[in-house]
């Protein structure tokens, strides 16, 4: 392709709307431009890097032996309510109002509908197992959307879903697209941690994230260097704290006008947040419910809805803590809660203890308790692992300390079980003519943030630096002077021969100043750059660099295409197809 | 692909929701499956179809030029108050108000989308022509979808947009896509009429729609057999009629009790429908306008909204046409009307005068007037071609009489000219540094009906007969018996050496009755058919069947490859993909 015959307008400025690297990339170097928030229109150059990751994917799950589907965006509410996410999804799902008065949802997933097509059509146990996927366009009313095409309000995913006889089965179908999994970020030139996940919205008992480091990630990866484990922050489990004996001291109501923040009490008081009861108010599927952490901790969503069995928890509205503790915002306390579920994360009262003489609020205004004791002064409903973990938090496999980096999910794999196939009714008969539900997994790829990520993983202060395999283009010929008629005939000669050896070739053939195209091209990315012009004509030679290295390298004009096909090989990002 | 690990619901039976043949088709042979009205899931070899096609449109919009983009389908309806379209696509479209409470359109086209891109990313002529494409989902809210994926809710699009610096240049960017399109469809084992087309809801000056005749379509093809002239039947320019001069008589009102229809009142007045005018009340953009044609004939549309230069024109409720007759629904009639818009269709007055004599509405209730003379009892506001053709009318081009097939549209190409480019500010600089609005065109391909119209075109009463190109499968081999242990080993054997040869090879390996699996073979109709199995097997023979002949060849196992490769050059649906 001739630079002057597509369409690559690369910005010299970052522009101002972008927060991390991959975001700015995409709009300097031409590959992105927005249309309203969370939208974005993928340019000649996106849309091949786009597109050939689409390839690898599609690829890798053939080679797995997923069938490719295709299903509707559009989905009738109804599936949605019979399967129960309809609540839980809220106003993260796009709604639309169809001529006939019935809501459609635009697809966020496709389990209730891949669930219901298995319902339709498979009845026998000779049908499983069987795995579907399909690459297409879902959409997220995002609160907040950030970060270019990392948490857009729509954007392209690979999903795939395993329909097996039995729990086996789901296990194979589970470790073949895990594999597949790791392929397809492999060839994508990725290097992606593999942790354990919350399975949060879809459901099930198992899953693992594919997370690439990256400094504005936004997920958070607790990794332990004692034994390799590694989780999402949010599904690390927290082990109960061994508190230190105390004798309990009486009860006082102390006055605290005007600190209602635990940072404020703390300070008011002169007590460490460590010794303070946070008491938050929630509602879970709309009932009320108390969650109690240490003052220095923070519940977890994930935790919540898993120990509230709830599809729906978020925080009370200041007239329900009202009603549930009679007291205002910022002053709440489990001391006098009556008919009201209470439950206390570990870290404040459970199996190995509870805070002695802590403090905590008094359901007054401007009013704590100090020297409050579980078991005396309040007594929790249940108590359990509600916090989410924090650095130096101990292992839960070795002990050893946790610490995070931060990760941008790139792949989530899930055991989901018979949660979809019994409410939607996708039961098949077994070899003894039983009725079963199929026990389900589910697979998801977000295809943009394959580009995305590679460009955080992979770039350096001039631009990006393509894995090969993702590249929109694998060489760069950057003719020198285009006024010049011997480098014009001489790169029209190179760029046919490169291109009639199957290579893709972009060839920038604008007739501008050297230092603008060695610009753009760094910031491009390509990975192979010959550059044709100057003393080297006259020589007979083609510099050829590489994008991850300095240097350039003079290489005779007959050897240019071996030399091409050479640096191809051992150019980062693999393109290995072979089954 | 073995059979036993793909998933191919056949039918036994005729689907009763299916109308047409393709729809039918798509069905029974496991293509596709219904997920609610208008929308529909691409089941593997349904996918393996359009994925095809989508591959062809794809390679012959960058053979020709065309740049690939990828947009959002979230589209903000302001840029569609910009153009003016919001209110004209009205129910059409499917609209998401977001949670910030914003509107967005799901696009059913993205003509708004990209000018607004060329607006913010291209300011001078050196940066056109340019032509941008994109192959995806689109959305439209039909009334009554209907025969399949040929009138569905979303379905599969390649749009492509043009953008020039002058007419000329759209001339030749227009015929560049022209020519593109007569290729993919003939790749695709189409042949398609090629008519000239009303511009609707696009807008533009001239336009051409491929057409696939089908006994089915919802399209009307106006064809010529004198000059080979072909229109959309909604296009079909209707010249003025010559009169028969006649003596005028004096205007009479009659009672014509029940009497509202043009049958009721040719009928119980003894005159035929063509002495009639009928008197139709529309509102263009809200306006009211009356609107005559000739009894037996059909107010067009497509004309109305060009002639009343009016982006949505619809029939007038019972209550304006009070407001604006004075009389009933059922007894309008243009005597005596004032203050509105009365336009004649040429074949009731005109440059080559009126129908003398004639009947029409009395704007009475249970009254008609008789002898009505144009001039003397009424005058239009303006006289224009508002008329649907009829069979028999004279072509425009050369005055033989044009007949009527029915088609469906799989193609449609635009020259827009400024309209969009104007109102959403896609300017450019010219050389001499004045600021010119681009001059753009459109281009359509409705990429599910590629495979739609491939099967109503090609199909018997056994089954589809697909065109090569896009058959989910070239070859399809058939093991007789499946418990036999030889046939089992030698269809492997075969099947490997056949995939290996780069073949697309579907091994029907089920252990079913021959006849079970020769009737699937048939209904899925994939061209190329080996049967392996009983006599052949003993005799070295495989037989060779084309899907399109009656009668199978025995062929000697050492030559099977050759000779599918043989087949496979002479079977319909041309597989040329150089450039």
């Amino acid at each position: 392709m001739r630079w002057t015959k597509t369409f690559i307008p690369t910005l010299r400025e970052d522009p101002a709307e972008a927060e991390t690297a991959s975001h700015r990339l995409m709009l300097r170097a031409g590959l992105l431009r927005k249309l309203a928030s969370g939208t974005y229109t993928y340019l000649p150059l996106g849309w091949r890097a786009l597109h050939k990751a689409i390839r690898i994917v599609r690829e890798e799950m053939d080679r797995a032996g997923a069938l490719e589907i295709l299903m509707p965006i559009l989905q009738p509410v109804e599936l949605w309510e019979a399967s129960g996410r309809a609540a839980a999804f809220g106003d993260l799902m796009c709604r639309v109002v169809d001529r006939t008065g019935r809501t459609n949802v635009l697809g966020p997933t496709h389990e209730e509908v891949v669930t219901d097509l298995v319902h339709q059509n498979i009845t026998s146990h000779r049908q499983l197992p069987v795995t579907f996927y399909q690459i297409g366009v879902k959409f997220r009313d995002e609160i907040r959307p950030r970060f270019g095409v990392i948490r857009s309000r729509e954007f392209i995913m690979k999903d795939a879903y395993s329909f097996d006889a039995d729990p086996e089965g789901l296990h194979r179908s589970y470790q073949a697209m895990y594999d597949a999994y790791v392929r397809i970020f492999s060839r994508a030139g990725l290097r992606p941690v593999i942790v354990e996940a919350d399975t949060g919205l879809i459901g099930g008992d198992v899953s693992h994230e594919f997370m690439v480091p990256t400094p504005t990630g936004e997920d958070l990866i607790a990794a332990c260097a004692g034994c390799g484990y590694a989780a999402n922050r949010e599904k690390l489990a927290c082990p109960p704290p061994a508190f230190e004996p105390e004798a309990p001291r009486p009860l006082r109501e102390v006055a605290t006008p005007g600190a209602s923040t635990i940072e404020q009490v703390s300070g008011f008081l002169k007590v460490p947040p460590a010794r303070m009861i946070k008491t938050l108010v929630y509602t879970a599927d709309g009932a009320p419910a108390v969650i109690l952490v240490r003052g220095d901790h923070e519940a977890n969503p994930a935790k919540l809805a898993r120990v509230l069995r709830a599809a729906c928890v978020e925080l009370a509205s200041e007239e329900t803590i009202r009603q549930v503790t009679g007291g205002p915002l910022g002053f709440s306390g489990p001391a006098g809660l009556k008919g009201v579920r209470v439950v206390a994360d570990h870290s404040v009262a459970g199996p190995s203890g509870a805070i002695p003489n802590a403090v905590t609020g008094a359901n007054k205004a401007d009013t704590h308790l100090v020297d409050v004791n579980a078991g005396r002064d309040w007594t929790p409903t249940e108590t359990a692992d509600l916090r989410l973990a924090v650095a130096g938090d101990p292992c839960p496999r070795c002990g050893a300390p946790i610490a995070f980096t931060r990760g941008v999910e790139i792949g989530h794999v899930f055991k989901l079980g018979t949660k979809y196939s019994e409410k939607l009714g996708a039961v098949f008969q077994d070899a003894e003519g039983r009725l079963l539900p199929a026990v389900m997994g589910c697979y998801g790829i977000g295809v943009n943030r394959i580009v995305a990520a590679a460009l955080e993983a992979s770039h350096d202060a001039d631009g990006i630096r393509w894995p090969l395999a993702i590249a929109p283009y694998e060489v760069l010929l950057v003719s020198v002077n285009m006024k010049d008629e011997r480098v014009r005939a001489e790169s029209e000669r190179l760029y046919q021969e490169l291109t009639a050896a199957g290579l893709e070739v972009l060839w920038d053939d604008r007739d501008l100043a050297p230092g603008v195209k060695f610009k753009d091209a760094d910031l491009v990315g390509i990975p192979l750059r010959l550059t044709l012009g100057g003393k080297g004509l006259e020589k007979g030679t083609v510099d050829l660099k590489l994008r991850t290295r300095k240097e350039q390298r003079p290489v005779p004009r007959a050897d240019v295409a071996a030399a091409v096909a050479a640096a191809r090989q051992e150019y980062p990002g693999t393109l290995d197809a072979a089954p």
